[in-house]
């Protein structure tokens, strides 16, 4: 295969160059592929992860391997984004995989779940714990392989026009939430609402819907949030720390050089690092901002956490009583999960508890 | 540049080749170059962070650019690293930074300080901040570049003969601990004690010291300290999330062609992101198999946190006033991490705190 690509890439100069000195020319084709975001340009950080990791490839590979890269909707639209690099529509796809839940609940377990993993455990869980190796395989029935590239770190539990005080204040309450966490929240009796995010912000206004969750401060101080809804809750338990995939047709991936299949794995970890740090230079100042402008930072009471901590877990006992593939990387999740938060709840969270609160 | 490198590498079939087909030839040369890491192979964690990250390159660049990875001590030992680097004796080490603050304290905010970063915003600091663009500034007096290469994560505090109880119980405590941190901890009156990896173990049986810091439960666990000293103290407040870098020789670097550079990178990304996940998935099961076999593990008192805390800001404010490069650097080091720490404290650390202490 390495063969057939630089051949079709080199062309007959190349041929004959490489018939006068094989070990100097490499095996790398003049390619050119195309990448679908889900995401539109405004989320900067989310959407740029895509445009460093084209970036570094173009960058690693002198120019030859070319990949565009398009927002939601002006080739695919975010919905049909698994089918577009399913069918190769396009070679690439970089998106939330919890938005395809619809497909299988699987999806959700490469991004986030409520009371799931934070940034830095799913990253450890995906690069050495099992985590990309059985997500891997799950993808598989899709047609593509994947590559950690992103993580928003712990989100904010979103803007609401009342206080959420109780557990009944969930009741009846029209949330604009994601699907997948939707269910959760809708055990707790929240109406879920699918509005646009560039929607969110009239339906808000005109309290067509009661509260909305979109991303953190950076991205939701751009939407303008903070003007029609004062309380902004957190945390947004149910994004604790959600991955971004770039997902490869796997066709396309297999007919690549070994050198490209490579450059492709370490492009996508340069952007899944910087975008984390990107979110982790830009949320502060944003947040007081926010704050100064009168946004009432609100912590979800306990007993909301408690009611919904226990609708997540009967949810997932649900899902691994009829879903064996959701219940086989579930497993390997949760007890990872488990793992890492006893870990994490010693020298981390005291050295980080004690910074918090000092005089800085 | 890219030219003579090509020329070099390729021999004279090379040079024919590109005469007859420039455009399919790359300016990627047959190198072999070295890299001294400052740690044994026995620290699996950090020394493998330099086998991946070559391990990378040479997939990268299908097995042209080669690079041999070398224990502390095999080419150099581990305090000559910084010369061998600068001088070019070696390409490329792999250390910790604050290994040579004795030549510059500025050396040890690269790597860690004691009340400084976490891992994570570290990662922020050089990735998104102006973290790595004033440590490059630094470091050109050196004549090498740098590219962050791994985090341990917070460390632990260390393993006590006798428990910790008030700040009293510093005074005079023979500590095995790294310079810049024996600094601080001096301020309290301890006795720093500079003792390598493999003899600490009988010092501490012995009593010819009180105490001695190393790195975490995966690292600890494989000496055995917890045979001859109780109790196992946190946080490691001086070690909250210490960064390893890639140091590569200034000409060196500006040799190669701008694939190979950007190779660099992306192969340093990976490893970096490696090593950290690494740690997350270990330390778990050595913290609970150590708990398991009697080890005490007891958070300091805040009375000695204070206390260090109060040393260490004072260290800071005197470096700052006869260190210019310090005071720079440093400046911007303590704003990023007011402003981090403000805004880590609400969502991500409410969603952590509630994680730890779930039945999971």
């Amino acid at each position: 295969m390495e063969r057939r690509s630089f051949v079709q890439g080199a062309g007959l100069a190349g041929v004959l160059a490489a018939g006068v000195a094989p070990a100097v020319v490499h095996a790398q084709a003049n390619l050119r592929w195309r990448l679908t975001s889900a995401f539109p340009k405004s989320l900067d950080t989310i959407y740029g992860a895509a445009e460093t990791f084209a970036a570094k490839v173009r960058a690693m590979s002198g120019g030859k391997f070319e990949i565009s890269v398009h927002p939601g909707g002006e080739l695919v639209p975010m919905p049909g984004l698994v089918d577009a690099v399913q069918n190769g529509t396009v070679e690439m796809g970089h998106t939330a995989p919890y938005y395809y839940f619809g497909k299988n609940d699987c999806f959700a377990l490469g991004c986030a779940i409520p009371f799931g993993l934070n940034s830095r455990q799913m990253t450890a869980w995906q690069y050495d714990g099992n985590g990309l190796k059985l997500m891997r395989e799950f993808y598989s029935n899709y047609g593509f392989t994947s590559f950690p590239m992103g993580n928003t770190g712990a989100q904010m539990g979103g803007w609401f026009r009342k206080e959420i005080k109780t557990v009944a204040d969930m009741n009846g309450l029209k949330f604009r939430v994601g699907g997948f966490a939707g269910r959760v929240t809708g055990r707790l009796g929240t109406v879920s609402q699918n509005i646009a995010g560039g929607e969110i912000y009239q339906a808000l206004e005109k309290g067509t819907i009661d509260a909305a969750e979109w991303v953190g401060p950076y991205d939701d101080q751009k939407l303008g949030f903070n003007k029609v809804a004062p309380f902004y809750h957190y945390p947004g338990w149910w994004e604790g720390g959600p991955q971004l995939d770039l997902y490869v047709n796997q066709k396309a991936f297999d007919g690549l050089s070994a050198e490209y299949k490579a450059i492709i794995e370490s492009a996508a970890a340069y952007a899944h690092t910087e975008m984390q740090a990107k979110y982790d230079v830009r949320n502060p100042a944003a947040l007081k901002q926010l704050v100064a402008g009168g946004t009432k930072l609100v912590a979800f009471p306990k007993p909301v956490l408690d009611a919904s901590f226990k609708a997540a877990m009967d949810l997932y006992s649900e899902i691994s009583a009829s879903n064996p593939a959701w219940k086989k990387i579930y497993d390997d999740y949760s007890a990872f999960r488990r793992e890492a938060n006893l870990w994490f709840r010693f020298t981390e969270a005291r050295f980080d508890s004690y910074m918090q609160t000092a005089r800085l």
